[in-house]
């Protein structure tokens, strides 16, 4: 049996309707995207004039698509023609239909009016419409593409939905940043007839997606969502940032997607209790989103810190007592006896683990592993990775490079720092609990070779101690946000 | 009168001392980024055994150095010989050294005992010490990166006194990759003779630095910590991350710096009054910085948001309304009226101003000059910078660049994007008033057209909404970092 938006996610083709010859519109750019992406089943494009847009011929009108050979429609016509196009596409086989034209619910009396029957048009056509006022949709597992902006995020198994199209392209520009893939993107625009709620449905019984990301700005029934809701994260994890969460945010998505204003307290029960992940912030949602899609879950609390440099131990420790349900025991007596034949005498023997100078190539796989498979140990947080690479880096350029023993030791740092960054997830894989990366030369220098290791192997790499402690704690907490006393 | 830590920051001359053959090596580091960072005066390397280091003679010992040709030595030797090389130094005119050489406050009661006889020793000598047991000095106005790790961060304002090498090194990274750059930094180290706040009251006289940013382990005396920073706050404004402010994070501390650990409330209560602005994290102690340095002061907190997607719009709205001191006035009819003549009637009307597809290299510079001249505004938020520019990224690579007009189209989106990052710091300057521009961009795709044009003002672009309006309530709170309802 075949799911309703499977052909919106799984098209076996697709027709771009209102193609356009000028590349600064949106039929340009979603037929541009569509084929640069790489889509492997039949493209239709229809333009009015019949001209070749991007070297390819067109049809005169999506009457023209022949029979069963595409089942979604990517709408980018103007407001009056859309009904036909509907029309015309349900009669060709079309069942699925992604509408990027605006100018309805968001748009006033009128535009609602115009909404409801567009609504019940797809209805009586059998056709689900995605949007309409939407940005487009990403499903990697198709090489699907079909938006009017960028990126096209790389695979992976993140499902995002979103009622903002620029937030869709939020998150998946930091999924390009940091490589953890991305399942399904949709834009929900309006949300006239499919809202979040049922693409994160979708998500949930999609093997390609195991969390779903989610910005929120109102969710209709409040009851029938959380329902549902609790339904999908018995499956798969959500993170979700409500919009209009204040009563000023409130105000501007009543502008924004037309959306009624939900009660901020109300909607934190409600997520709280429907088992989702909250999160304050986008960079914050993508953190924990990223860390649930590539790490195991922790089976508890106590976090054991592993670091290269003290200062990051610190904050570390300071994150970790602010989070919600983190803490950091004292490590256990054989734990230290073991790493005590590892590691010069100076180390802290104290959690964090302060390697102080003593990691090699050798020590911290080992170091990863004795930890990691502790039983006391949840979850393993490594910090201080890329440190040499990044002097590497200004050896490169220094004007030295590569006589006087540059060469090989800006290969043997940028190899030490690729080493940890892999030992990383093959002890976290060995051991099943999960191991976290962080450092800010993941967002500011991230070619360097320890977070580019880190993304090797498919794992989030967090720009900082305290955004990885958020969303280690958000997975077992709810909450995803930097928090802190009052 | 020269400050007894001009010759840290403005040395004529430099030595290392212990400069060593083998790259891996601190002695070796330390001469390479001081020569790669292109220091102007004369620099002196000395190597027990006489071998050339980096193509470059040494000198055996300290004490042949010229008389009077160097103020400065940075000690990458072993500790034993640590007391000759200042004694040496002393004699031969030095005046200020630096100490990357560890195992003393933090190594335990013997180390205690040797840091303080280092310090008797150099206060005999007339020699001011900074560490030891840190990572480095830099002074951009002086060309001089004595460091034993990267980057150089670009000139700029910031001054920067780490109790964390490691976290001087991180600041220094997002100045990388922001472009704000920095004036001085120095790694504290164990603080030994000059603590944190020597550097700062250095920093408050200094015409080069505009903001201080601090990474705060122990302070000492209490009492004259704060009289002594709220001398400084009062002539430049200073960002404090304060680690070990937990209970986990003191206990860390102490096997870290040896620092003893403070009490929270009392630092936080501190803090607040001496005037400094408290940041709950690595980044939004930059993002304050960085702010600080290259924003006009706020007047007040009415901040007046314009951007071209709404969804951001919402999420800064919802920031706003939980900062400590911002807030999102209604739009003024006067303002509305004005702004009705530039943009297409389907704009917000509102604050939040969504141009909704409004924007224009002509209607962008319009409404920000409208919005910053008002009255009633105190700052402007600027948001959706690049998406345009991220598009043409993914027309440069999809595979029909240039034809098809692609070529055009895409120089267009760049063209605009500059524009708009420009237009931002221009009318900043017109009116005196704070402009932020926020994107992911500018961490995800730091290229983009419009983070770039940021940076080329030689202002900071945030990488959220969010961040923004947490470095902009800095200024006016005294808290840096996204504070949530409990």
């Amino acid at each position: 049996m075949t799911h309703r938006l499977d052909p919106l996610f799984n098209p076996k083709g697709v027709v771009v309707a209102g193609a356009s010859t000028h590349p600064g519109k949106f039929g340009f750019v979603t037929l541009h995207n569509l084929l640069a992406g790489g889509f492997e089943g039949p493209v239709f494009a229809t333009n009015r004039d019949g001209a070749d847009v991007l070297g390819r011929p067109t049809l005169r009108s999506v009457a023209e698509v022949p029979e069963g050979e595409a089942d979604l429609v990517v709408v980018c016509t103007p407001k009056g023609s859309v009904p036909e196009v509907l029309t015309q596409a349900a009669d060709r086989g079309v069942r699925a239909a992604f509408l990027t034209t605006a100018g309805y619910g968001e748009a006033g009396d009128a535009g609602r009016a115009e909404q409801a029957e567009l609504v019940a048009l797809a209805e009586r056509l059998g056709l689900v419409i995605a949007g309409p006022n939407g940005q487009g949709v990403i499903s990697t597992p198709a090489k699907l593409c079909a938006q009017i902006v960028a990126p096209n995020p790389p695979p992976g198994s993140i499902g995002v939905v979103s009622q903002s199209g620029n937030l869709v392209s939020a998150f998946l520009n930091h999924s390009v940043r940091s490589g953890v893939g991305v399942s399904r993107a949709v834009s929900a625009g309006n949300a006239a007839m499919l809202e979040p709620i049922d693409y994160l449905e979708y998500f949930a019984d999609d093997p390609a997606t195991s969390v779903g990301l989610c910005y929120l700005e109102g969710v209709g029934d409040g009851r029938a969502f959380y329902e549902r809701l609790r339904q999908v994260t018995r499956r798969m994890p959500v993170v979700i940032v409500k919009g209009g969460a204040t009563g000023a945010g409130a105000k501007a998505a009543a502008s924004h997607t037309g959306s009624m204003a939900s009660d901020d307290r109300i909607i934190d029960g409600v997520l709280a209790q429907a088992g989702a992940v909250r999160a304050i912030g986008v960079e914050a949602a993508f953190d924990a989103a990223a860390t649930l899609a590539s790490q195991p879950p922790a089976s508890g609390g106590n976090v054991v810190v592993v670091t290269t440099v003290g200062g990051w131990g610190v904050v570390a420790a300071d994150a970790i007592a602010r989070s919600r349900h983190l803490r950091l025991d004292p490590l256990p007596g054989d734990l230290v006896a073991a790493i005590d034949h590892l590691l010069p005498p100076r180390w802290s023997r104290n959690n964090p683990i302060d390697m102080a100078g003593g990691e090699t190539r050798d020590t911290v796989p080992e170091v990863l592993r004795l930890v990691a498979s502790h039983p006391a140990t949840d979850a393993v947080l490594f910090l201080g990775l890329g440190i040499q690479s990044n002097q590497a880096a200004l050896m490169r350029s220094g004007g030295f490079y590569p006589d006087f023993g540059l060469e090989r030791i800006v290969d043997y740092h940028e190899r030490q720092d690729d080493r940890y960054g892999r030992a990383a997830a093959e002890v976290s894989e060995a051991t099943g609990k999960p191991i976290l990366c962080a450092t800010e030369l993941a967002v500011t220098h991230s070619n360097n070779a320890a977070p580019a290791a880190v993304a090797a192997t498919g794992r989030y790499c967090a720009a900082s101690a305290e955004r990885a402690v958020a969303a280690l704690d958000a997975s077992l907490s709810g909450w995803a946000g930097t928090e802190v006393r009052q």
